[in-house]
């Protein structure tokens, strides 16, 4: 991995510390050349005519992440956004009353409340995964919740987006497996941090973003439906791309995984999602994993030198996301802190209603974010540590 | 009108002639530059940081799309397309087995997919509004319709996307809103061409698109609900965004129609529709519509002159989509024909598979499409004219 050239490729970090990748992470350039070269097409051609032009690498982008991800261009949906995208998996789910869904307390509470809905409208149950001594899922409490028959579904997030544990997701894909219990897997912080791969997870479902890790455009996500799941899930919603019309009383619905997208999508962040998958490859996932880990494991100890400030993150294995409390700071008066004058350091807040679940569990109202990614540099956390020195009493 | 500024405004003009707005039309160079910057500014602050910097500009795309429609910016969610702003309106529909949907001959099979869809999983009934002798609704037949309490709904595009009659949805919303059956309007191919006052139009919600008419980016679209009917209506989807969770078995939707919206959205396409709307209104939507219809008249009468063009426009108000068939050539041909070579003339086709219902009801296969908008002049449909004289025979 070449440092020197991911930074080049990143001309903001000559102005700014961005600690800010779990949110969004810093486009490198061939996904803003991608954009702005697309959106100029579209202004000289028409955007139809520009698609059409484009089609070649629009059909690119599937192969790309399925490289990524070890998967088929057949079993991805690329879809407006991550949330969307998990949406069309889970409530497309034909889940019955007395279903259970088990989950783990990372839950993000934007996948925890569709559980509710579907608790509302169709009487499911949620039952929470216990905790093992590191603070992810205990393996042996799954292992006899799946004892359940009842159990029709397994959904976490591989990353919770305020950090913790990396879940054993390969283990929970084969308990899944074994159970024959569907597994969707919410690998928003995981795609373009660490190495995904569908097969060795076993998960049935997955869906991601572009513009964490990954470094691609918002407003863009993916879908993994395992293909022989997808032709027996019937889309939530449907239009004239997910299926066709026969005459006025039957449709047809396609048969790849593109049945969970709609015909329209901003062609411009579709190519640019492409691009970062590109990149991310082009670098190596495995090698920018080590580095990211290597990172956050250097701020943890230096966060945990300094006198009122608490690491927060949990886990055997743990991310490039840093969490911590200051005992004398809110987390919003730490980001201000941070980013304020000349400091320019952009990290963030994760708050009760986020994580609500995890944050019940461990008694935490909010916790300061710094999410590092492989562009990032020790000498970027000294400063950081500095500031943090820095900061005054209030 | 200023013509010539329009026209300086969208430099392709000078290299093509694109009379595929009903596709995507050709954006101005304020929705370009407002793009641009704004994923400048990503690149350089962070996705969150501009977005954080934007956000007043954000807020004005709801009162920008406000005063174009008429509604309140609180009416407005902003969501990733077109389609996915219908479906949010249609899916969340509390429709119960019996409830019958009304819809037209004209119906986008994108749409009429979703109704079957429904049907299947609900036992809705789904009835044909027969057509008058101009080929647009029938108000007697819906007033006739109306009768029956099991209409819950009238559902129709304002327009249809191989053109036809501009249907008249201030007297079907009398209809409906006298009936108290609610009224959902897709008017894809209506904003930006031609005035929609939501107001006047009695509609309880209303779904729209960026790119076509409005000249804003791919993969944007809004959706207005009525205040009154928005509280009542629980969104299909939920997430953070639209949903709070207040404890592991509470959640509480919000107020405004942003329960429809989700969290994450390509922030730059978003302040690009703005910009398109803010431009659309500084144009004059009237003023454009009036030179529209001119010119499309114009367009019909020169083709109805050519020997073997049939014209296909039916409506006793007609829209800048001109359809037509040539006795010799497909529309494929027709497209291929005049995109070819030096000549550069962006038409499209409608083919059956989009408007199965229409294209039965007339005995067609398909029809060659030539969407005019305000930026268009006559000495462009003149260059049309001549090239489709010259088409050869095959």
């Amino acid at each position: 991995m070449n440092i020197e050239q991911l930074r080049a490729d990143t001309p903001a970090v000559a102005q700014l510390i961005h600690f800010n990748n779990a949110g969004a992470a810093l486009m490198p350039a061939p996904v803003i050349e991608t954009m702005t070269r697309h959106i100029q097409l579209e202004a000289n051609l028409g955007g139809y005519e520009a698609a059409g032009q484009q089609s070649a690498e629009v059909e690119n982008v599937y192969s790309a992440i399925g490289r990524l991800i070890n998967a088929e261009p057949d079993e991805i949906a690329v879809i407006e956004n991550a949330t969307r995208a998990w949406d069309m998996a889970f409530y497309s789910l034909p889940l019955q009353p007395g279903d259970v869904v088990l989950t783990s307390t990372t839950e993000y509470a934007g996948n925890y409340i569709p559980y509710l809905q579907m608790k509302q409208r169709r009487g499911i149950e949620i039952r929470l995964i216990p905790n093992d001594e590191h603070g992810q899922i205990s393996l042996t409490a799954l292992k006899t919740l799946l004892d359940d028959e009842r159990v029709a579904l397994i959904s976490l997030p591989v990353i919770a987006t305020n950090g913790g544990p990396v879940q054993p997701v390969e283990q929970i894909g084969a308990l899944a497996r074994a159970a024959g219990v569907l597994f969707l897997l919410d690998a928003c912080q995981g795609v373009g941090q660490m190495p995904i791969d569908v097969d060795k997870i076993g998960c049935h479902m997955l869906a991601a973003t572009s513009r964490k890790y990954l470094r691609g455009p918002r407003g863009m996500g993916f879908l993994y439906v395992e293909r022989s799941l997808c032709q027996n899930l019937e889309p939530a919603f449907l239009d004239l791309h997910a299926a066709s019309l026969q005459n006025a009383e039957t449709f047809t619905i396609r048969a790849d995984a593109r049945r969970f997208e709609n015909w329209e999508c901003n062609v411009a962040a579709k190519l640019g999602l492409g691009a970062a998958v590109e990149y991310a490859l082009m670098q190596g996932v495995e090698a920018m994993w080590q580095r990211i880990q290597r990172l956050a494991d250097y701020l943890r100890q230096q966060l945990a030198e300094i006198p009122g400030v608490t690491p927060r993150d949990l886990g055997a294995v743990k991310s490039g996301i840093v969490t911590f409390s200051h005992c004398n700071s809110t987390a919003a008066q730490v980001q201000q802190w941070l980013a304020g004058q000349e400091k320019r350091i952009n990290v963030t807040s994760s708050t009760f209603r986020s994580t609500l679940l995890d944050m019940q569990h461990r008694d935490l109202l909010e916790v300061s974010r710094a999410s590092l990614h492989a562009y990032n540099t020790e000498a970027e956390i000294e400063t950081m540590i500095a500031a943090l020195r820095a900061l005054p009493n209030p």
